[in-house]
């Protein structure tokens, strides 16, 4: 018990600095970038919100918990923001091997059985395969597109985004896991591209 | 299902101002005050993480979710530092009545049946009466121990708070859901207040 609690407390202390790996996305209010702890709390507030959207048969509380646990390899990776010149590359060999590396480390400090479970989780989400995942990876991506819909553009203005790039690099896989919900959110970003 | 959408949206973009609410409590590295969203974040996976410290029959599932709603009504009464003068005065009527006010508010952006349900978990949570909603609150009482003593005392140095305060205000409530973690994390408390 004791030697589980001291594993299991190494794992959430590090997790803790999650909150200190900077998005490229700003919060609604454009007030500042977006960190990846508030980020995960967002997205698997999504999940809660629009299980609805979810293909029948999904698993919403193990998309949950994909999504909490889904950027804690960015602790020693950083974000790549997707429409940077780095994140069109961000399927790299070397970026997934590092990212291997962190998920290594970090779920390596829970007490084994743990270990095994939550790698399992991130490798299923990592391989966006399963409807859980695939779902989970739908909301990753739309709730960007949410944020900068609020602020006023956020990335898109940042890298010079059209509206043929957000379809290519984003909507095809938001649409792949919740394409009604693709489908509503397009038509508002096509009017802001418009 | 547009109309849904529509209300789902301008509760998931209102969550967001949760991102800039701030409580006393640091980060464990102690650089900036954490916010409440990164907070929720992180509970949701103490709660995933320390699973096995539940009583028997929680549903780790509704208290993960518990934990993702719980402080949404900060986005417009403001977090209450436990150890402050409010804080000692945490139920006061004044108090309460806001964050009712508030819980109206927010979770009545959302479609009617999904406000029903979300508020009808945070009330549980409030309430702190069933099994799930006593171990939420257990974890919400301990994760900020666990910052104060990585990030060398936190909020027991700023309201110049004893070790028998700490028990007092925090350990019977952490003790009252999850006994055995409580032990664990008086054993670290009691070595820093030493």
């Amino acid at each position: 018990m004791s030697a589980d609690l001291d594993a299991q407390f190494a794992f959430l202390n590090e997790a803790d600095r999650l909150k200190s790996v900077l998005r490229a996305t700003t919060l609604c209010d454009g007030s500042r970038r977006e960190n990846s702890g508030e980020h995960s709390w967002h997205l698997a507030l999504y999940a809660m919100v629009l299980e609805g959207q979810a293909a029948p048969g999904v698993d919403i509380n193990r998309v949950i918990r994909m999504l909490l646990i889904h950027d804690l390899v960015e602790i020693d990776v950083g974000d790549v923001p997707i429409h940077s010149a780095n994140g069109l590359a961000h399927a790299s060999a070397d970026t997934m091997a590092a990212e291997q590396r962190a998920a290594d480390r970090i779920f390596g400090l829970l007490p084994p059985d743990q270990a095994v479970a939550f790698r399992a989780l991130w490798d299923e989400f990592e391989a966006a395969e399963t409807p859980d995942a695939v779902f989970a990876k739908s909301l990753d991506r739309v709730q960007p597109v949410m944020a900068n819909l609020q602020s006023g553009g956020g990335t898109w203005v940042t890298y010079h985004v059209t509206y043929d790039q957000l379809e290519s690099r984003v909507g095809v896989k938001v649409a792949r896991g919740a394409p009604q919900l693709w489908e509503w959110v397009r038509a508002k970003a096509r009017l802001w591209f418009a």
